[in-house]
C-alpha cells in the first residue's frame, strides 16, 4: 500500500451544496488547532452564537452549531422536542419532508402526513385542516426551502397557524439561511436547523440550530430522556450555554468552527439583507439565460427559491452524460434530481459564494456548449447580462 | 455588532486531545471543496477506507469515518448493535464506561455494570463472572484506553472471553488508535470506534469506526429500525459501502475528510508499529522526568497507556492556577482530571504529533517553572534526556 496526498481539482460548485467556499473561509479552517476548552476558543464560540443569532434574526439564547451535518441538525430538533406517543404534523413536498417522517417514527411518535406535489409550496389550507383535525398534535414540521425541488413555503403563515392551534414548529432552513428572507423571532419559529455548506458558503459538516424559550421549556420538562446522548440538548447546553462554567460534553470540531466563524464574519460584513438581495438578483440573471435557451423551471415563479434553480431536462437529453461533460470539460458541478425527480431535472445552485456573475456566465455558456442543438443557441449569455447590468 | 476574524494563538497541546495537528494536515483541510458525490471525492473515500483498515489492522469492509465526533461514533456502535430489551455488559473504570451505560439505557436496553476502580484496568475475572451469570447478554462493551485515567485494558482477552460466551464486543479505542497496539481482526473485535484528534493527530470532528461481518449480520437482521436516522448504518453503508452506486445519505464533511486522509497518509508513511514505538519511547522519557520531579502516576505501570499520562497533583497545589499559568505563560495545554478525578490529577498527552522530544522538554521545564518548590527542581530535563538518547 502506498497512497499519496489527495489534491482535489478546482471545481465550480453549482449544485444543491456544497457551494463554492470562499478562500478566506478555507484558510480559516487551517489555522492552528487549540483546545476545545481553551478560554480563547470559548470566546470564539460566544462570537459564533452572536453572529448566528444575527443570521437567524433571533435573540434565542440556544442558537448554536451542532457538531455534525444538517441531517444531525434535523434529528437534534426532532429527538429533543418529540417524545414516544406524540403526534407530529409533517408537511411533505419533496425529499426532506420524508426524512422528517422517518425521524418522527424512529422516536416512536406518529407522523400525520400532509402531502403536496413535489415542486409546489406547502398548502396552508391543508395544514390548517390537519391542525383542526388533530387537536392533540404537538408539533408542526415543514421544510422552508426544499433542497430537492427549489420550492419555498410560507413559513410565517405556517408558524402562525401552528401557534393558533397550540403546536410547536420545527422548520428545515438548510437551503434558506443566508440566501433568502428568514426571520426566526418575527415568524415565531420554535426550532430551526440549517447547514453551513449552502448559502453561508462554508465547508460542510456542522449544522446551525436555534430554539425558542418555549421549545427549551418543553425540552427541560420531558417525560423521557432524549434517545440520543450525542444530541441531547440538556447536555449540549452545558457546553455551549450561557455564562456558566463550560462542561465537557463532546470534543467540538475546532477547525470547522474556525471556518464557520469566518463565514459568519463575511455575512456580517456583507449584511444579511444585501446577501438576500444578491441571491435574488443573480437568480433573475440566471433565469433570463436559462429561459432564453428554452429551459423551463419546475417551480412556479411565486414559490421559487432564488438560490436553487430546478429546471426540466430538454427532451432526449441524457442526464448523467451532460452532467459528466460539464464536470470533466468545465470542472462545473450542477445537481441531479433527487427521489421522484431523479433523471428529470437539474438543480442549479446559486448559493453563497457561488452566487456570482462569473458563475452564471460559466454555467450558461457551458450548458450551451454541451447541450448543442437540444436548446436554443447564442442567446443565453446576453439575456443574463442584460439583467446583471440593469 | 462588528466581530473580526478569529486568529488563534499557537498552543502546544498536551492534554487528552485534541493533540497538536501537523501543518501538513492543517493545510490539507484548506484545499478546495469539491462535491460529496464527485467521482474524485468518492475515490478519495475509498483510499480513506483502505488506510483506515490498515490503522485498525482489519479487513472489515465496513471501516469508515462517521461524520461527527467520537461521542457519535460511540453512539453509532450502540444504536446499531443494541435493540430495546437487549442486555449489555458494560465495564466501567473511568468516565467513558459511564457514557456507554447512558447509551445502552437510552436505547431501552439493560446495562449490567462491571465496576473497577478509576485508574485500574478492567478486571477480566469479574467480566467472566458476569458473562457466566448473564447467558442472555448480547454485547460486552469496554474501553480499551480510558481517556479519563490513562489506563489500558486487555482487549484481546476480553474479546476472547466475550466470544466464548457468545457475546458481541463494542470497544472504545478513542485514545488507542495509532498510539498503542490495537489489532481488530486478530483480537476479533466486532465494533470499534475512535477519534481523529488523539494519536492520529488530525483535527477533531469525525470518528473512525469498524464493524465485523458478524456485527453487520446483526445490524442487517434487526427487529426494530435503528433509532437514529443519521447513524443508521443500513443507510450509511449505501453512501460509504462497496462498489455499488453511491446513494446520497448526508453531506459528508468534505474538508475534514481531506485532513483525515492526510493524517492516514502520514501514518502509513511512518508505519503503524513505528508510531506505536514512538509513543512508548516518548512516554518513557516523560515518565523519567516527571518521576525525577517527584510526581507519581495514577495508573500502575503494567496498565499504563504511553500516550496519556495521568499524574497526581503535588500537595497544596491549585489545579486551575497551574494549568492557567502553563497556558498563559508558555502556551502549553495539559488536561485536567475528569469526573471523580477532577482537581486531583493532570492528564498529560503525548499523542500523535504531540509525541515529540521538544514537547517533552517544554512540558517538563514549564512544569518545573510554575510548580517551583512544590516539586524537586533541576532534575527532570536531564532524566528525560537520558532516556531519549539511550
Amino acid at each position: 500500500m502506498s497512497i499519496s496526498s489527495f489534491n482535489p481539482p478546482i471545481r465550480t460548485l453549482m449544485g444543491p451544496g456544497p457551494s463554492d467556499v470562499h478562500p478566506r473561509i478555507l484558510e480559516a479552517m487551517s489555522r492552528p488547532t487549540i483546545g476545545h476548552l481553551d478560554p480563547l476558543f470559548v470566546s470564539m464560540m460566544e462570537e459564533v452564537k452572536i453572529m448566528l443569532q444575527y443570521a437567524f434574526q433571533t435573540k434565542n439564547e440556544l442558537t448554536i452549531p451542532v457538531s455534525a451535518p444538517g441531517s444531525a441538525g434535523m434529528e437534534t430538533c426532532f429527538v429533543n422536542l418529540v417524545e414516544p406517543g406524540d403526534k407530529v404534523i409533517v408537511c411533505q413536498n419533496g425529499v426532506f419532508g420524508g426524512r422528517m417522517k422517518e425521524n418522527v417514527e424512529r422516536i416512536g411518535a406518529t407522523a400525520i402526513m400532509i402531502e403536496d406535489e413535489w415542486g409546489k409550496a406547502v398548502d396552508c389550507n391543508k395544514v390548517e385542516d390537519a391542525l383542526k383535525a388533530n387537536p392533540d398534535a404537538k408539533v408542526l414540521a415543514f421544510v422552508h426551502a426544499e433542497t430537492s425541488t427549489g420550492a419555498q413555503s410560507d413559513a410565517k403563515t405556517l408558524c402562525a397557524l401552528a401557534h393558533q392551534y397550540d403546536c410547536l414548529t420545527i422548520v428545515d432552513a438548510v437551503t434558506s439561511l443566508g440566501g433568502s428572507e428568514l426571520k426566526v423571532d418575527e415568524w415565531e419559529i420554535d426550532a430551526i436547523y440549517s447547514g453551513t455548506q449552502k448559502c453561508l458558503s462554508c465547508t460542510p459538516g456542522i449544522s446551525p440550530v436555534s430554539f425558542s424559550e418555549r421549545a427549551i421549556e418543553v425540552i427541560k420538562n420531558r417525560n423521557h430522556k432524549v434517545q440520543s446522548w450525542f444530541m441531547d440538548l440538556n447536555l449540549v447546553m452545558g457546553y455551549w450555554g450561557g455564562s456558566a462554567k463550560r462542561a465537557y460534553h463532546h470534543t467540538a470540531p475546532v477547525n470547522a468552527l474556525y471556518s464557520f466563524h469566518e463565514a459568519l464574519v463575511m455575512l456580517q460584513d456583507e449584511g444579511l439583507e444585501n446577501a438576500w438581495q444578491r441571491h435574488t438578483q443573480n437568480h433573475l440573471a440566471l433565469r433570463a439565460g436559462l429561459e432564453a435557451m428554452g429551459l423551463s423551471f419546475v417551480v412556479d415563479e411565486a414559490d421559487r427559491l432564488p438560490q436553487l434553480n430546478a429546471v426540466t431536462l430538454p427532451a432526449g437529453v441524457d442526464d448523467a452524460e451532460i452532467r459528466g461533460k460539464l464536470l470533466n470539460e468545465f470542472n462545473l458541478e450542477i445537481g441531479a434530481g433527487l427521489g421522484a425527480l431523479a433523471g428529470k431535472v437539474w438543480r442549479i445552485g446559486l448559493m453563497g459564494h457561488s452566487s456570482r456573475a462569473e458563475n452564471i456566465m460559466l454555467c450558461l455558456s457551458a450548458l450551451e456548449a454541451v447541450l448543442g442543438d437540444s436548446i436554443k443557441q447564442g442567446v443565453a449569455v446576453s439575456a443574463a447580462q442584460k439583467v446583471l447590468t440593469a
